[in-house]
C-alpha cells in the first residue's frame, strides 16, 4: 500500500484543527478542502472564517468548533477504537470501485474478480455495493486484500439477505461497510441510486464491468464524473446488450480498461498529487486575488436559485477564475450557498 | 450515394491536364495531390514543373506528359469501356475498409455482415481483401449495395480458390477487383501485408473488426494511421483473444464502433471536404512561400539517407512548415525524394 499512498503527516495540532474546521458552520468537505487548499493550513483557515462569512454577507457570525470540543471528540472516538484519519495520511484507504450488472455474463463476473484480486495485490481496496452479480464477484476476490461495501440501508438491513454471509467474511479480515441509514432501515428502491454517490465519492474512479443502456451502473458512473472521479468501462461485443452502457460510456470518454494496469496507470497521477498540502505550504498565494466589493457584488448579482455554472459565471462576470471561487467560498462560509453536481451553484 | 458524395466536375481540359500531370515523371500520387492542391489547377501545375524541379537540384528536366499522349490514353481507355475517374467525381466511390479475423467469433462474423449491410444501405462501397472469415462475411452481406475485393495474387489467382463464387457474385453486382499484380502471380505471404496498404489507402477509413495481438489487421490499422486515413475498432471482452488487438486500437485513439453511426459520424467531416479543390480555388496563394536559397540549401543539408521525420525538419531547419514542405516538393519533382510511411523522409 506504501507504494501508491504517498502519505502525508498530520501534527496532532494540525488534526485537532482539522477536525474543528469541519465542526464548524458552513464548512462541509468541497469548502473544507478548498480552505486548506488555500490557506495551507487548518488553523491559518480558522482564524480567517469569521471575516470570510462576514464579506459573504453573513448576518451573525456562524459558530466555530472550539479546540476544547475537538479534543473531546478524539477522545472519546479514541476510547472507542475509532481512528481519525485524514485524506492522503497513513492508512487512509486507496479505493477503487467496481460496479456493474447484477445479471453480468460469465465473462462479465469473471472479469470483475480477476481485476478486484490484481487491484487488491497492488494495494487498492474495492469499494462496491454488496449487491448481486459483479458486486459480489468483486467483493469476493478482495476478501483477504480488504474491500468496503456501501449499504443503501441500515447496517442491520443486508441486502439482499443471502450476502450476510459474505459480509460476515469482509468484516472478519480487512473490510468495512458504511451506511449512512439508521439501523433499522430497510433499503427501497430510491436509497439504491443515492448509495451509489457513496461509493463514487468515496473512490478514486469507479470501473463499470457490463451494465445495460439505462442501469444502475450508468448512473454511478455520472455521479462519479460529476464528482471529478474517473471513469473506467469495460468494453464488450456489440451485439451483448450487457456491454451497451460500458461501450457507450467508452464513447463518451471514459478510459477503456481490459486489466488492472488501464486502471493503476490513470490514478497513479492523482495519487502522486497528495489530496491536501502538508503543512504550511499553501498552492498559492493566499488569496492573492481578494475580491473588490465591486466583483463580490456583481458575481452575487448573477447568482439566483436556480443553478447556473461556475464557469458561465466567470464568462459573464469578467472577473478572474480565482476571483470568482473566492466569492463563493465566502457565500459558503455565510451559509447563502448551494453547490450542485457539474459544476452548478446557486443562492439560497 | 450522392447524399454523401458532393461531386467535383472536372471540365474535359481539366482531366486531360491532370491525366497529364499524374503521367510526368517524378509525379506520384501524393505529389500530385499537393500540386493540385497548391496550384489549384494541374494545367498551373504542368506550367511550374520544370522550374521547380530545377529548383529541386534535377540535373536535365524530367518528362512531361504532352496532350496528345494524355488524349490518345483517354481515346484507348474508352474503347475498353474504362471510365477515367478523379476523387471526387460523381461515380468516384465512397469506399469504407471491413476487416478482421480469419478464424473470427460467430458474433464477429455476424456483426461484420451487419455493419457491412448498414454502411452499404447508406451508399458506401465496402472493400476488403477476399480473406475467410470476417472479409468474406463483409463481402458477400454488401454484394448488392456494391463492394470491392482487393488480391494479393493475380487477377487469375484468387485465394483462399474456394472464394472464386464469392468474387463472381460480387463481380456480377456492382464490384470490382483490384490487383497490382500481374496476371499468374500466385500470392505468397509478403503479398498480404503489402495488399493491405491498398485496401487502407483506398478507403477512407478501416473498421477493424476482432483481431487478435499482432495479427495482420493490425498492419492494415497501422498503414490506414500511417496514410491518414480513420482507423475505426470494435470492442471486445477482455477475456476474448480475438478482441485484444481490437480493444488495444480504441486505447490507442481508435474510434469505437458498435454500429454504423458510429461510422457515417466520423468521415462526414472528411466527405464534404472535396478530395481536391475544383479547378482555379487554390487553398492558399499559390507558394506564397517561395523559399531562399538559403532555406534550400539547410534544408537539404539536413536531409540524408536515413528517414527523417517532417516535423523534426521544421524544428531543426527553423523555417516554416511552408517552406518545408515546398522544399521537399522541389527534391521530389527532381527525383532526388523517397517518402516512407508516418511523415517521414530521406534523400535519394
Amino acid at each position: 500500500m506504501d507504494a501508491i499512498n504517498p502519505s502525508v503527516e498530520l501534527t496532532e495540532t494540525e488534526r485537532v484543527d482539522r477536525l474543528r474546521l469541519i465542526r464548524s458552520d458552513n464548512v462541509g468537505p468541497r469548502t473544507f478542502r478548498s480552505l486548506v487548499d488555500h490557506f495551507g493550513t487548518a488553523r491559518a483557515a480558522l482564524e480567517r472564517l469569521p471575516d470570510l462569512a462576514r464579506r459573504g454577507g453573513a448576518s451573525r457570525s456562524g459558530r466555530i468548533c472550539s479546540a476544547d470540543e475537538a479534543n473531546a471528540e478524539l477522545a472519546a472516538s479514541r476510547k472507542f477504537g475509532i481512528a481519525w484519519l485524514a485524506p492522503g495520511e497513513d492508512g487512509y484507504p486507496a479505493l477503487i470501485a467496481i460496479v456493474g450488472s447484477r445479471n453480468a455474463s460469465g465473462a462479465g463476473l469473471k472479469f470483475a474478480g480477476q481485476l478486484a484480486r490484481e487491484l487488491g495485490e497492488a494495494g487498492f481496496i474495492i469499494i462496491s455495493g454488496l449487491a448481486r452479480g459483479v458486486d459480489q464477484a468483486a467483493h469476493r476476490a478482495s476478501v483477504e486484500s480488504g474491500t468496503v461495501a456501501v449499504l443503501a440501508g441500515g447496517h442491520d438491513c443486508i441486502y439482499p439477505p443471502e450476502h450476510g454471509d459474505l459480509l460476515a467474511a469482509i468484516l472478519d479480515r480487512n473490510g468495512a461497510a458504511i451506511s449512512e441509514m439508521p439501523l433499522g432501515h430497510e433499503p427501497r428502491a430510491r436509497d439504491f441510486p443515492r448509495r451509489n454517490r457513496l461509493i463514487s465519492g468515496a473512490s478514486l474512479g469507479v470501473v463499470v464491468v457490463e451494465a445495460a443502456h439505462r442501469s444502475g451502473s450508468l448512473i454511478t458512473a455520472r455521479m462519479a464524473a460529476e464528482q471529478g472521479r474517473e471513469v473506467f468501462a469495460v468494453p464488450g461485443s456489440p451485439l451483448d446488450p450487457r456491454a451497451a452502457g460500458t461501450n457507450d460510456l467508452i464513447k463518451q470518454g471514459a478510459t477503456l480498461v481490459t486489466e488492472a494496469a488501464d486502471v493503476i496507470n490513470a490514478v497513479a497521477p492523482i495519487m502522486e498529487r497528495p489530496a491536501m498540502h502538508p503543512a504550511g505550504e499553501p498552492d498559492s498565494e493566499p488569496f492573492e486575488s481578494d475580491p473588490q466589493s465591486h466583483d463580490r457584488g456583481q458575481i452575487t448579482g448573477l447568482l439566483g436559485p436556480a443553478p447556473i455554472s461556475i464557469d458561465d459565471l466567470v464568462r459573464m462576470s469578467g472577473a478572474s477564475p480565482a476571483i470568482v471561487r473566492t466569492v463563493l467560498l465566502e457565500l459558503e462560509l455565510a451559509g447563502r450557498l448551494e453547490r450542485h453536481g457539474g459544476g452548478l451553484v446557486s443562492l439560497l
